[in-house]
């Protein structure tokens, strides 16, 4: 491996020293050198009320100083499985929400066609419409889609393309199978008594906080497996899945969610679906304690990183 | 209804605008219009150590903006089923603790008087003796007691009226019946070896914590609807019943509490109840972080608000 | 007065209780029974950086609760001399600039044609262009615009509506003389060289915090009386143009700015001034601690409320 | 001096080591070798508003561990003067203003009648007064008050004995002569229009933060100096006297007060006044950051503490 | 019992006042009188990363004020089987790792010497093996240790002797039986493969918490009290075992913990074990929201010290 | 200028994206393409009492992504003058003090051997003794140091190299000569009257707080020029020696410090000595409110780089 595409060494480089990238990984440009590429996306326009995930990148950065280099569960590191690097942030622009999703999804159609797959850090959950447009190019992909939130309206106050909407653009652009999404843990207060009818009606399989008390997770991990089947899907893990006890620093709260052993264990029983990228959304510092969410997510995004280190050495097998 | 009770709409003007009300309930004085009526009590004199719940109705106000409409589970929305509305505030007095009492009970018979089913967010504990006082006229009802403390002594310094007595005084004066009388989650360490002797002398079933995690959630939730059976009864739910993860705003914190997921499956689980009121006290905003207490305590409040509005449109018929 | 418009009365009511107005005041309707009316503006899209001010009214109403009635240098009550509200906020829009600017301006411009004084809390300092368009019908007025940055980009990012470029826009559009508008306090690191220089091309008499050093506040407050003259102005007061110790909660901080007791010196040798309203931009509660620099704002909008009730009461006779 | 006496030795003994006395003083009772005692008095129920200086007492006790053992200006040691020691807090009660004055009352009665010189860490302004009946035994004596509020009014909410009416009382029990009362830093806003009247018609010389921008700070100091005189008088020092981004852990936050230079200046130049006692009251950890107040509370404690040694020292003479 | 040993009294002093304490137990130098002597040791220089346990001790003395008298489970006090005082801090110095060592050593050889059974609050982890160093003379012990990891490192950055290392160094010394050490709870991410291989290598038994999760926590109690059996153990319990949601104030934290109820349930199926000592480590207020962490470290402590009542007394028998 | 060493445009790219570098500028390695190198020194092992400055690079970069391009005062961008970019942290050890400073001299003397002038974050104070060891090479160089304490002591608790002590040090070992050595600000409490002797004695300049309040900033600019002299000197800015209220995330805090509009008067006073390297040490985010004192410590960076810069221009002519 390219000697610029070493994380720093953690055992004798102090974890607190340094520039923080992803995980201490190298911050290099896009190139066909990298077969995982960590991006930022800085864009939070999309949020209707507690707006400040556009802080979320440089806070998972700052946190990932925590996270060593091998995961105790799965036994080996990322970083020896694949080529992984922090790319820096996908371009965003300050005012636009159109102007920002283009150039973001610029960015994940560059990836795209480098033939690497992306880990992302949010921003607001608008962005991974954008990064499914970059990145699907041949028809309907499953999706994984954890979240507190359907995100499944067609408009919040008449905006199309914001935090509430963008799994249902996704699938009315073709970019995900409706029957091949699964949402878990869903749980919020409802605007319309409505809400959820388009998802049930186009045969997303939506499963509540409360249904995952009743069956179990490991039903839960099955059914969902079964769901994206053996084909390539994506993953979507918005942070405000998880309760906000163990991650308050987020727009949407929604009391009652995951705990990490939870999650750990839903993301453990994912281990071989053909993943092709993944995101993290909706980590918003400014409403956090302590850089606590962050380092969760930070967490996540390293169990994130082996799920997509594996999916990537397989399918270049 | 009278439009001058419909909520503010949460689907055009944005959560973080206008002034805070409950749920963004219309702000209006008692009238026989309302059907339940939102009270605060910022009364926390009755308080030994963590002073600081007069605060509690501003921040429960605040947080409670992050409710939406519609409830997940039961489906509906209170505000569909009755006419409910933000009273403001029962006066309360700065340094006395018995002219507020007087305050607050003359503040509830008003609305007993009104037929208008309470909801109120405290204050200290104490507040529930005047609420009782103000709303029970025939006889003594049933309690279920939701908390880690017992309070059940008798004094605490010589004070007779604090948040460590209400519930003595309730049974003494006759308002509540001892034998309908079942707390929830008591996990406190104690002043002295008789400090539960009293309650369990007068036939009140205590549940601790550990119980709980003995017998498990739904064991519980049985036998709490067979002891206050179909008659009117009161529910109190005190924020410290909840683990201080959950809900470290608050005065008398004690590790080891329920989590909202468990709190929302024991509240559910009391769909159908006579309920005839009910409080959430002991939020305490200085003692919180980024408001988090306030928003759980909002997410029950509409949990609550759900199950009063069931039971007054239940006893209107 | 109607009675309806009273103030919550602060010897009896204790400030913790109750719905928090600006200062206690009535929450009315706005109305020709009005003389003051006081606004949120709850609006943030126009920050290309640390976004958040949405959050700024409902804290400055939440710190209002600490300032009592009279003014102890002035000697007076506002509320004595004027009738004054609380009409709640402007609306505006989530996820659009123009919409919000056009409401907003909306709401302003009726203020206007009911011959009310607005004093408003903001939001970013975008707020004050239609602010500014909604109360200025017969040509150009003063400004006394105190800040730490002057706002006169032609635009940020491409955008020509932003809190970089409201008085440039104002000073376009003939709402504002730029020979008398004076910028106090202005101490920004600039993007670029040139980013003075339509300032002073136009006549706009810009006073740095250097020169407010040198030449002493006396000085200065001399100089801002004779630009605006004795004809009607507008005042703006940029929460930043405090030092950052004692004003923490904004977006765009700069160490090295004004302590409350200049600010209330300036302030206090602005009385008589003919003005015709005034705003608080810039409070973003999300960078404070502990409410700080929103009872800082509550503080300097109850001066405001002083200056603008005299001016408003000698318009009168 | 007794070996029990001594302070832990801060050039060995790391700070952050050992139990939290008052600038690592020894912690003893109440005895005749003592010439000095520091108590705490952990009573806030005399506060209308934003309660909690209860803790306030813990809080120095905590940060005075900063504290070295020389004060530069005055080039000496405190301990090296006096036989000073933490004779831990004055007993209080949580429910009874009357109960805990009375307990209060007695436990500076002790210190008076063995000759001791007490330096106090409040609690609310209340307890300058039952310190002063404590402590004065033959005539009124002069009082040094430093504070944004004057705390004469007759009551609040109908209460005579809160923080906002001490020095009223004081002056009517005989305590303080009000011809030799001074009180600097006044810039509170007002319930009402009368609020100082009394305190005007008696003779107390109020000086306004304002006079004090206008003639100096040193001006101040002398006019302090003759209106005390050379005979005995007593010093208290609300915290809230400091601008809030000094000391923003108060209840009863005004801003625009000292900085800590200016503090430091004042009481520097009373230095040879004939003190008798002095007390900081109204430090509020709740509403603080970091512990900041409690660190220039004792800070400011160590001031008086040096001046108090000195004058202990002249009387023995 | 010498009334000098005596607990302030929880039902007559407010638990807000007096110098902090353990629990508000004595403040005594160590001597025979003792059955059990808690310690501080503010110790913290063995931290790679995250250091500030230093200020561990302090923090968890003022929180303990919230602990009452009497144990709910247990339903008696350990103050009224034992002599129990608190001995302040084992001495240390502020730059020397091996100085500190060798003084904390000192410290706990002296409680082994007067027979008394030690209960200590960190600190970093490295302090249990200069504590086992004092309390262990006759051949080694056993150990149940319940952490997020293993500690069992040979050295960091080339340091023997720092918070990843101590019960590696702790069997290499013979101070503990490695067939009768238990490590329950281990989550760490690693900084390299073979991280765990000594401790496996040598019989340690290590508890990963994804295999309580499978295998529930009581099969783990049990298991846990068969390997220490009968005979002389000690306890260590690291502060970050906890999920970072109920013990954020740590350095190195793990999310994907125990809950407070686990741990309580873990800790009571200990009772009857002959633990001969215990500590707390690694709480860290620097990384602390309001208090929590100490709050919860004081509880367990109260849990740890029933534990130590019963097994001093049994031995005492 | 090569284009790997431009900044990140601030006016296209928002100021919330990206890794955080100094001021956006490149991240390289050291090379003889700079003219400035700024780098972060996470050093804190010298401290005695309140450690955690080994955060202080890391903060200080994410809060310069406020500075803007261009100085307003001076009128000019050091990106302009001088090639400058951020080379990371210098290597430090988490353990071991003395391998520590060498790693660090060996940087700073890479540094000086390219003929780059340095710009230096720290760390506790400790760190400008190995910057002057690797950077004075000829003879004994001139100091402004700007502080609230002295740090001339000759050891605290045995320790002859922390951060009580690095000015003695330097003066001892030929590096800085003691009579153009002046100090700026000193405020601190002492462990021993003698404390400041050594430095007298040496003709060390050192003007307290005290005599800046009676001399006033301009008269004590005038006399640093002249004791320095034009001949080169280094200038170490502590960051303790501005107010508390200003910045409070620093270890050894001492109330009634610098604003920061006289610091900025006092530096920009410095224009045209001949500052051959600055530092700014002990900011220590553990201590901080929101990233305040960091954002602090960048604007003064700011300042110190724009001297720097002209310096280094003059010494290339």
């Amino acid at each position: 491996m390219s000697p610029s595409l070493t994380q720093t060494d953690v055992t004798v480089v102090p974890r607190f020293s340094n520039i923080a990238t992803f995980m201490r990984s190298a911050h290099v440009p896009l190139s066909s050198e990298l077969d995982i590429a960590i991006s930022g996306v800085p864009f939070d326009l999309g949020t209707a009320f507690r707006i400040g995930s556009r802080f979320g990148p440089a806070c998972v950065r700052e946190q990932s100083r925590h996270v060593r280099r091998i995961h105790q569960t799965f036994g080996f590191s990322p970083f020896d499985l694949c080529r992984v690097a922090d790319v820096g942030d996908a371009p965003v622009r300050s005012f636009s929400i159109r102007d920002s999703l283009a150039l973001i999804e610029d960015h994940f159609r560059k990836i795209k066609d480098l033939e690497i797959t992306p880990l992302t850090i949010g921003g607001d959950h608008t962005i991974s419409l954008p990064i499914l447009r970059g990145i699907v190019q041949h028809g309907p992909i499953g999706l994984i889609h954890i979240d507190a939130h359907s995100d499944t309206l067609d408009s919040i106050q008449g905006e199309q393309y914001c935090n509430g909407t963008p799994f249902r653009r996704a699938v009315e652009e073709g970019l995900v199978d409706p029957k091949r999404l699964v949402q878990i843990g869903i749980r919020e207060t409802l605007f319309d008594k409505d809400d959820h009818d388009w998802a049930k009606a186009n045969g997303i399989r939506m499963i509540s906080m409360n249904e995952i008390d009743q069956r179990g997770l490991e039903a839960i991990v099955e059914e969902t497996r079964s769901i994206v089947a053996e084909r390539p899907c994506y993953l979507t893990l918005d942070i405000d899945s998880l309760d906000p006890s163990v991650a308050p620093g987020t727009g949407a709260v929604e009391p009652g969610g995951f705990t990490v052993r939870e999650m750990e264990r839903l993301l453990e029983g994912l281990m071989g679906v053909d993943l092709i990228g993944a995101d993290i959304p909706e980590v918003s510092p400014l409403y956090d304690e302590g850089g606590r969410t962050g380092r969760v997510a930070a967490t996540l995004a390293f169990d994130l990183l082996c799920l997509l280190a594996k999916a990537h050495a397989a399918r270049q097998r």
